[in-house]
């Protein structure tokens, strides 16, 4: 039940390292499955509101643009849409002292506050479902896996930022729960390109298949034309 | 309740990204604890016997040693000790075939076989339980997370291997659950030095303190001594 | 994609209470799903082998036969079957001391005694997933959850005992994840029968659809029989 | 580092059916421990608004009295004290249709709707944290977990409603997870007497200390008076 399309690696070159990955047991391709959502992580202005506008922010327009290309075919098939941002208590009360000393920044990030707020480049819609989060993983402390299995979800397309935090954690956390995870590669973005570069590696080697964004519309093109089935 | 003895990073050289990460609120020192427990990852034989004899394998005897340093003094105290191993049922009803497919390797991970035995020179003692796992982090699927509460702990001091898959995941989870969590940087490793430096960075940027491990036994020590409250 | 069949509830004979239920908004009929599995909770030894040659035990050879009505209906399609039992160390150093105080009869329950193995008349076969279990719901701390995702089950048919315990818990976390839950009334037990029937409206009300096992029987021959979809 | 003070068990008169539980190993006594919190459960006007104005709601007066009677103690030790509420997407996008159809009565407890605020009587201070929830068990898809660990919360006092529904999920959760889980019996309630009952006697049982809210008073006082140590 998994598509047997283009999910050759996209785009990381360390050729040398994959193979010595290749021939341990890792960086299987898993493929797509036949009833994807989209997860797109943390695409609120505290991130995509350039530094030093906002301390955790870097310029994210081709990300957001190519996400924008994604929710385009998944609105139009439908599949279900997920979108996370994070949020504490503007007193600091929930967010526990190991978390704030680790990630200071997260004291900026006051449920209610403009950091808080979804990028409205996303022209997020109703029943797209918007899930506050506190940690990095999109699963954690929420209702995510739930609603996935409410939805009868078997692949995740996850994007957003940041590919060294909460993209990579909600990845593991999707794989960890047997979901096929895939990235695609522009859709996904980080402060620091090398910090990118090393967690698209071990992403593709430890839990999803990074693919080509163009990979993935084709993917949902299928989809939406029917040629998999959507339950 | 922390202690405010040295934690500064160690043998994190690139100088100039930790402080692009400083300077957006990451990285911070969360220090270790009053009531560590230490948490032995993977150092099974499926991991510690070199490739090619085991395709998972590298030789991780530096390692072994380093947490052996570490373990002599927890027991001294003593203070909780977990150790994990990985393990599927020989006929592979349970290991999900998104997860055999990505990380084929698994399949010689079979409940019972030598493979997922603990390495000998760890000399495992009665009381120290064996946690086996299927995925990444230790707390996934397992009652480790129950059992840290039981024994009051709030600083997990994780080695093992690899850094790049189950030392990070288990330090994240230990992370999103308010543990203290502390890497003694030469008792952790990977079969991809470049993996093990940059997985290193993000759990120093993201989740937890990356310590000397001779800086970690003198914070041990401490506890030994009665300078920091047992409970 | 639910059946709409026969699912009136099914020997709850308490109808002004049930009146009083539904008024409020509980007790509403979920229906089965198209992806069933079966999760035999707990007919191990301890709970199989009558008081007091097991302090656990109980005459639950009427739960057997009914279970064993399921699982061969279940076996034919085939869907996933899971059993579990319930297992800690023999030293009890991974109990916890607030669990062995509140239920002491766990003590009883080394791993790899005679109490812990599945009753035979279950005759459990390869491909059978055996879910070792500390705490009442067979979902916690174990592999469960990512297990029924792996097979894209929709609908849990839960039997076994306690009807009060381990069944009564297990239906919670599986309504908590938004899967149908099924419990055939015959096909579970208690040692008491008001604590029995007291949580079989419980479960009723708040959590799963309790049926006469006939129903449930009928409804697997459905799927036996293409009715429904298997995917 | 567990109280030996009263704990006999208080109200549960059916002598004979816990004669029946002692001698199977159920029903031990866990005692408090040494660092409790408090967790009022959904005492929000979707429940303490009486049936039929709200369709959830009954007379819990005695509850949220017996329930201040704690919080006076707690806040002035202080030890941390959280409350929940249950809350749904306005548009129903993020019940799932499981739970929908099973408890119908969720889709009344809309966002930011006048049923899902806290009961006024309460008077909840700043530094209180209101936990969100969508499920019975407060720790469901919820950060308690993470917060409990932060405070080093040991102990568990469970109060508010429905006694066999979210009190008792509750309980199982937190005895899942090794806290000392106890219930202070007036405190508690459910629009079924007997249902609350029934579900004392299997908290008391399997998962919680049920005990009189005098002997839980007595107990604070003796952490307020420094006869127990908080940290």
């Amino acid at each position: 039940m998994t598509t047997t399309a283009n999910t050759a690696r996209h785009g990381l070159e360390n050729s040398e390292l994959h193979d010595f990955y290749d021939k341990r047991g890792f960086s299987g391709r898993v493929g797509c499955g036949e009833r994807p959502a989209v997860v797109v992580i943390d695409l609120a202005r505290a991130w995509t509101v350039p530094y030093p506008a906002s301390p955790l922010g870097s310029d994210l327009s081709g990300v957001i643009d190519q996400t924008n290309r994604i929710l385009e075919v998944a609105r139009a098939i439908p599949i279900p849409i997920f979108f996370t941002t994070m949020e504490f208590d503007p007193d600091g009360s929930d967010i526990g002292s190991v978390v704030a000393r680790k990630t200071p920044h997260l004291w900026t990030l006051a449920r209610g506050s403009e950091w808080t707020a979804l990028d409205p480049r996303l022209n997020r819609l109703p029943g797209e479902v918007l899930i506050p989060k506190q940690r990095a993983s999109a699963f954690f402390g929420t209702s995510l896996l739930s609603q996935l299995i409410a939805h009868n979800v078997d692949t995740l397309i996850v994007t957003g930022c940041s590919t060294s935090g909460c993209v990579r954690a909600t990845a593991q956390t999707g794989f960890d729960n047997n979901f096929h995870v895939v990235v695609p590669r522009e859709a996904v973005g980080d402060r620091s390109p090398s910090a990118h570069e090393a967690n698209l590696f071990d992403i593709d080697a430890r839990m999803g298949d990074v693919l080509a964004t163009d990979d993935v519309l084709a993917y949902l093109a299928r989809i939406r034309d029917g040629a998999l089935a959507i339950r």
